[in-house]
């Protein structure tokens, strides 16, 4: 178990591509359980081939967190059958600035057009050096956590 | 993944306890997703000093079932933190009759006095020979689910 802290901000125009380390990965999620102010998110992810079983904790911030790999067809039936539909679909790069490494999540089908960046910090108050792709902070705002993106009809606006 | 063929018992009397296969195995479990008609159950398992997480899909004679080993330390840590209170607490036994092993859980703590029969079978319509101690079938009755009875106030009328 960890505890998870990261802040999250909307991605403005194109520059991190030239700082991405490396092609972006796909990852497919689904829920088994949405969470909600004081109940635990259940992820099902497949990562390129491999599978993961995530709980999370309530909160945004800082929340708890355990994750087991999985067998990659296990995800991928989890997916088809239990995971309420629509399944997030979307390309993870990893990109360093500043002495971080960010993750640029861009999705695809109906989160088209919507790009997010997060970083994980070892305490809440650690200072960050934002990059200039860096635009508006969602940490706090909960219709971008993907147990509510893959419920939406869309971007939020 | 595997598909699991159940039914369900109400236990009358004691003649299972002759007939039961060693000591019984403690479990402690709670639910970090309930289900309903369409969702999945998503369970927490300590059975002994070895930690479980198991998704079910709806249903309730025939269910997907995914199960996974997870850290002890993991499962107490969901249990106090993540499962709605109050956590299940019984003690399984496994009780051989007509060839066939039933497991008989014997609850505690909020359920006290709940005694409960399985036997898995490999199709739906396998035939059964009951033993004396088997009394009414609740197979298809959702309040003798464990997922319900975590929630209930008691053992069902």
């Amino acid at each position: 178990m960890g505890t998870e802290i990261e802040r999250k901000f909307l991605v403005a125009g194109e520059g991190w591509r030239d700082a991405a380390l490396g092609p972006g990965l796909r990852l497919r999620q689904g829920y088994l359980a949405h969470g909600g102010p004081a109940a635990p998110v259940v992820r099902v992810r497949l990562a390129g081939d491999h599978g993961f079983l995530t709980i999370k904790g309530p909160g945004l911030l800082a929340r708890a967190e355990y994750e087991y790999a999985i067998p990659a067809a296990d995800a991928e039936a989890m997916l088809a059958t239990l995971c309420a539909p629509p399944v997030i679909d979307k390309t993870r790069s990893r990109v360093a600035h500043a002495g971080l490494v960010w993750e640029v999540d861009e999705f695809a089908g109906h989160l088209a057009g919507l790009v997010l960046a997060e970083v994980e910090l070892p305490g809440a108050e650690t200072p960050v050096t934002l990059p200039g792709w860096a635009g508006r902070e969602v940490t706090d705002d909960p219709r971008y956590q993907n147990s509510h993106l893959a419920r939406a009809d869309g971007p939020p606006a």
